[in-house]
């Protein structure tokens, strides 16, 4: 019996859905398959293969930089391939030869020191909600660019790479349907170009209550969440001073903490900033030796030219191996973008496994 | 057994302790009191009583102006005297003329119609934060100063209005430091004049995620919740239309509802504006004959002259009667300031509740 025949399903469409069926069960067994294959068919390794399971990657890693540094004469080797995250939403054969890093600013500005009527003190206590507004506007301009001077300092796309990004078969008209929105930020010409910058995205922003819990009050305090993500470019500790300058430059004293009384009765204008670094950018040049090994390897599988990825614009916890072991990376994702990874309703494509299965069978016989 | 001897309490400090002590079981129980008193002693009221008491004022009376219209031959009267809210901070016998109205307005700024993370997003999805950030930090200066031209029109304090204000025994300094904030918002140069003008009031703002449950996204809304404060030269209409106007000036497609996915597409700065009316302003004229006779009835019992608030800054609904029958309203408040109402530990002084008693019989006793 041909279930997809009888419901009309077409081939490609075909999917497993299961928790962790793309990230990262799937690509697990596809490596474990192909070994396999190799096995059956006794084909030999081209080169030696070491294998690092990040069980801790969905909470941030934190015992992978350690764990690097103790083992680094183990773990010594010419290139680092991550086999991790979505193919471009074309489905074609891809590679990404970087990620974005990120880092994250808390910010919280201070009004009364508890919530006051605002009938009684509203026009008379300070609100926090517009001084966070004043601080988050002046960051951007209303096309979302960064007016922080400096904050894109040291990026510069030459022709090559802009040839380069724009090759990345992006369909921005779909994409701009899909999250229903006219016009994107004006940080890049296009997609690829925009992701090559740092970012200040804010995250979420709270003060008092809204909707049925709304009450009339001047809030006690705005916190609002920030995350920076950075370009290799980009030195984070400059970013987040050029940040912190700039809010002090509109009159705020900033502070790591919570203000005191007397310095809430010292100073008029309060905000604490409190930063932290969670993971490097890193990039690997598309004409290095490892790049140009896995655009091959690729090409021979499918016939095709990858598309190839400057950069993601997301962030993964790579930069120990690179910066502890000083080796290349690069990302051969092999499951369908739209995977609903983390989500309800987690899939994989069966072509996507299958795909997978012959991405990896062609790395792995490729001599290096 | 003396127990304020024994703990060292003073006599003025002794307070009960009860939900509803002072707001407004108190007050109730004090003309209770009054009447008993009077009908004790064999006084004769020197003019016809008419009480109203209103359940529903927590809820914000949905029934009253209804109620008022209903039965306004049975209610009509020359004044009504309104037996709520507490006395100055310096307790000193009270009178307050009139109360700020209040109004709405709810807005919500569009990003990614879902949330989108912000790796991949951050630098091209627009970001609701900052849309919302724009709009704020536009209506106000950083020294909390309404800037959306003809705001505070029509409002023009005279000499001896200012005087008037002038003479409340507002310890700012003290509020200050309670408060804990060091200058206040500079819309009058104290803050009783500060009340006498409209105000524009975040009371909460909301989006994405916040402090333990922070997520790396850009959010897909923003929404803020904004009370305007109303007084009585100020038509409600033309500031909610002058606050509309403006955000329409800032290049926004303002709506009251949610855009339609077409509308999404078509317009790049979409805002949600949806206003509506709670309560009118009402002042009466503290020289007017009510105001004059109520002055001298607290002057006879109490031996010095009462605090005279020209407006409090909150709302009380009482717009129904003074439209809806035609006649002057004050407010003649009795309980502790710090009574914590509507709070836990919500108390009345030993000590307001007997001059609450006093005040009442003063005025009851008095030829109007």
């Amino acid at each position: 019996m041909n279930i997809s025949k009888q419901v009309d399903i077409k081939k490609e469409d075909l999917r497993i859905f299961a928790r962790s069926a793309s990230d990262a069960k799937g690509p697990v067994m596809m490596i474990l398959n192909a070994l396999e294959i190799m096995e059956r068919n006794n084909i030999e390794l081209e080169y030696n293969l070491k294998v690092i399971m990040d069980f801790e990657e969905e909470i941030s890693s934190p015992n992978l930089a350690d764990a690097v540094k103790k083992y680094s004469s183990k773990l010594k080797s010419d290139a680092l391939l991550i086999f991790d995250g979505p193919k471009h939403p074309s489905n074609l054969p891809t590679l990404t030869f970087g990620a974005r890093g990120i880092s994250d600013i808390t910010l919280i500005t201070y009004g009364p020191i508890v919530p006051q009527h605002s009938g009684h003190f509203g026009n008379y206590a300070p609100n926090p909600v517009f001084r966070m507004s004043e601080i988050l506007s002046s960051m951007k301009d209303s096309n979302g660019r960064v007016t922080i001077p400096g904050f894109y300092d040291g990026i510069e796309l030459d022709e090559k790479t802009l040839k380069i990004l724009a090759e990345v078969p992006d369909d921005e008209e779909k994409m701009m349907n899909d999250m229903q929105f006219k016009k994107p930020d004006n940080v890049g010409k296009n997609y690829q170009e925009s992701i090559q910058y740092p970012s200040i995205n804010v995250r979420g922003i709270e003060s008092g209550w809204v909707r049925e819990e709304v009450r009339t009050i001047v809030p006690s305090e705005c916190i609002a969440e920030i995350d920076v993500r950075l370009v290799l470019e980009s030195d984070p500790i400059r970013l987040h001073n050029l940040i912190k300058s700039h809010i002090q430059e509109l009159g705020y004293y900033v502070i790591d903490r919570r203000p005191t009384k007397d310095e809430r009765l010292k100073y008029n204008k309060i905000v604490t900033f409190v930063s932290s670094f969670d993971y490097d950018a890193f990039r690997t040049d598309i004409e290095s030796e490892i790049g140009k090994w896995l655009v091959k390897s690729l090409k021979k599988t499918f016939g095709i030219e990858p598309v190839k990825k400057r950069t993601s614009g997301g962030s993964v916890p790579i930069s120990p191996f690179v910066n502890t072991l000083g080796i290349p990376a690069v990302t051969v994702p092999t499951v369908n973008q739209d995977n609903n990874q983390h989500s309800p309703n987690e899939n994989i494509k069966i072509e996507n496994y299958i795909t997978g299965i012959e991405t990896y069978l062609g790395i792995l016989t490729d001599k290096f």
